[in-house]
């Protein structure tokens, strides 16, 4: 039993913080922003203890309060969950980028070095802290533009030391901002030069080091790339076993290029999310809801290579299966440093309402990598929230730029 | 005849500030980066006294500044001029922008009291200090991703009083943010609800608004909205003829809904630019290369829209019309406020070369404002510069979102 008084947490009263007057979207129903106005939202231990109106606080509420914040005229909102990335890279892909818009054939770019191999050699020849450097820029943006919870996968190095490196860097990015960040061991993204011919042999090389690098703590889920251009689905599934017999949730890039079953078979699984999914069938999404698998969205990669054949977005709905938003921040096909221009693009290219938009990019994100304490605002939850100087929630996607956070907040400390 | 002794200017030497060692993009030929590796790049009172190699400088030209900046390992450019906005205004569209989404038809918008009077109604009812305050974030926004001279346009005010607060608020923004703001009246955007069915009676009343707002130093340019939903070609021409007379520079919007012969009326007098022109026909293109009228592409509003009618570039590239890129930074068409992610939307959308893309955001913007002192670094122009923390100036159109601005100078005061 503790005596109240001789708790000295409990002398601080029920709240390390107390945000009052500011007009809260919870997203903690199925639908709607879950708004509440005049608001007061409350936290303890970096855990959200009270959300509700300021009219139903307890009384002298504001005195048990280690911290008390007018929010008035602000927005708060779970913070943003950017669910797919590959933010850590080495290089760029601008001078590629360049060559294409002035005319080369994707045939001259590959001839002249260019493609993912040319991130790839980066990627190894960068030092660890030079890797961390070169990424940290692009961390940086993401959480200033509301970011929480960052997801980042492996997948440049394409071998032990330099998966390893990657991953090691992903989570100092983390420590250094403030941020969570979550690891996906994406050993399988591409086969490098040294095992040209030899797809199987370098699964065989995978299943090696994912075992090597989960005991080192460093891999949260592991994904593939499973297309006609990347590996087979008897590949993925091999590094699927091994990941399931590890107890490591499994996630993929599925169906970008063709219908490659991809999603039917992440959701076989029960993996988290299959990513992309423009070209999932019916049959796809049929297996994706009935695992719970969160169909995770990229517009900003369908943006910058022009595609034009929408995911199955109709299909998702009907049959309930969760659409996230991220960014897949990479330097070939989606140099995108905000969540919510994609959030934006979402909207634009995909016609999504600015309502699901944020659900993708905060609930159904948090999903999306196993995460059941965030991406919505409840007693219980993860005190990771975003305060935005906007007047509705749909400015969070209707803005291209600008910089509407007001300030950022993981599991209560105050990090932008 | 000075002595230089007794000049206290001359005692600091001949620069106010020395920046060295990054690499300079000049752009100041007409086609090329006018890269300078290693550069010197001098200015005094606000004015550049050097762009060269560093091997280039005078013996001991460091101890004559007054100010010495180690620039290595950053890239400088000119100040970029964003020479299309409607940055001020109240309110904001976002709730359209949801309902669209949510399926919305535009006749319900409107009924709804959606559209541009939405803008106008918002504008008018706010005071020139809540004008200011809500338009500041997005000026300001503007300015932190580069830009140092910003055009801003009237248009929502449709009234002597709020013509004149719109274009008042526009220059106090100039003076808050530090950057030169250059004002076009818009009177003739659209027909206020007062005027319906009488435009030619709403002309008349721009026409005599024009000249008392020009007197108070409030206009630097004039601009209408011809359109078949907007104003006439002979409507326009009345707006025009006035402005000629008061010895005021014309630019239009043009032919962005369809081929109005929008661009050839500007060219016939002379004007700075034609904007939007996505259905701008080959006589449009002609009349402008030979008026040395700029063509000013919008893609902000195309990816909005979802447009699919590409401006007609090579028409432009092969007649020599200068291609300028802007934001359009606007509530309704437009919510845009980064000028770099314009760049980006135009190389994405158009598939203009990151250098056109550049160039069309300095040299060939600052053109399109009639400017000759700027959007370009050279001995002579205004030192007007952005420091950028980037390897090639590609990566300036290539990254979606980011901060890669290290420091802005504004005629060589540090304004970021
Ligand atoms: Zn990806
Ligand atoms: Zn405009």
């Amino acid at each position: 039993m503790t005596d109240r008084a001789s708790d000295p947490s409990a002398q601080r009263g029920p709240w390390d913080c107390l945000l009052l007057g500011g007009t809260v979207a919870t997203l903690a129903q199925g639908a709607g922003y879950g708004v509440i106005e005049d608001a007061a939202l409350g936290w303890r231990d970096g855990v959200i203890t009270f959300v509700g109106t300021r009219s139903q606080l307890p009384d002298a509420a504001e005195m048990l309060a280690h911290e008390v914040i007018d929010a008035q005229g602000s927005w708060i909102t779970p913070g943003l969950v950017d669910c797919h990335t590959h933010a850590v890279f080495a290089g760029n892909r601008a001078g590629e980028f360049e060559q294409r818009l002035r005319g080369a054939s994707y045939e001259e770019i590959a001839r002249s070095g260019g493609g993912i191999v040319s991130s790839v050699r980066a990627t190894r020849e960068a030092s660890e802290a030079d890797l961390f450097a070169q990424s940290l820029p692009r961390a940086h943006a993401l959480r200033d533009d509301g970011v929480t919870t960052l997801e980042i996968k492996s997948g440049y190095g394409l071998d032990y030391e330099n998966e390893r490196k990657m991953l090691r860097v992903a989570r100092q990015l983390g420590e250094e901002l403030g941020i969570n960040v979550r690891t996906t061991f994406l050993g399988a993204h591409a086969l490098p030069p040294e095992f040209e011919g030899r797809a199987d042999d370098y699964i065989d090389a995978v299943c090696e080091w994912l075992p090597r690098l989960h005991d080192e703590g460093l891999v949260d889920a592991v994904d593939a790339f499973c297309e006609r251009i990347g590996f087979t689905l008897a590949q993925t599934r091999r590094v699927f076993e091994l990941a399931a017999s590890l107890g490591l949730p499994v996630k993929l890039h599925a169906d970008q290029l063709s219908d490659g079953a991809g999603a039917a078979l992440v959701a076989e699984f029960s993996g988290l999310s299959a990513d992309h999914v423009e070209h999932t069938s019916e049959i796809g999404v049929r297996a994706m809801a009935q695992a719970g698998t969160v169909a995770v969205l990229l517009p900003g990669a369908f943006h910058c290579l022009r595609e034009t054949l929408l995911p199955p977005l109709d299909a998702f709905r009907r049959h309930g299966v969760p659409m996230a938003v991220a960014t897949d921040c990479n330097p070939g096909t989606s140099p995108l440093q905000s969540l919510r221009l994609a959030m934006s693009l979402a909207c634009t290219h995909f016609r999504l309402t600015p309502e699901e938009a944020l659900r993708g990019a905060t609930t159904h994100a948090a999903r999306a990598l196993g995460l059941r304490d965030r991406g919505l605002l409840a007693v219980g939850m993860r005190a990771d929230l975003a305060r935005w100087n906007i007047n509705q929630p749909a400015e969070l996607a209707y803005w291209l730029g600008g910089d509407p956070l007001i300030a950022l907040y993981s599991a209560g400390n105050r990090i932008r």
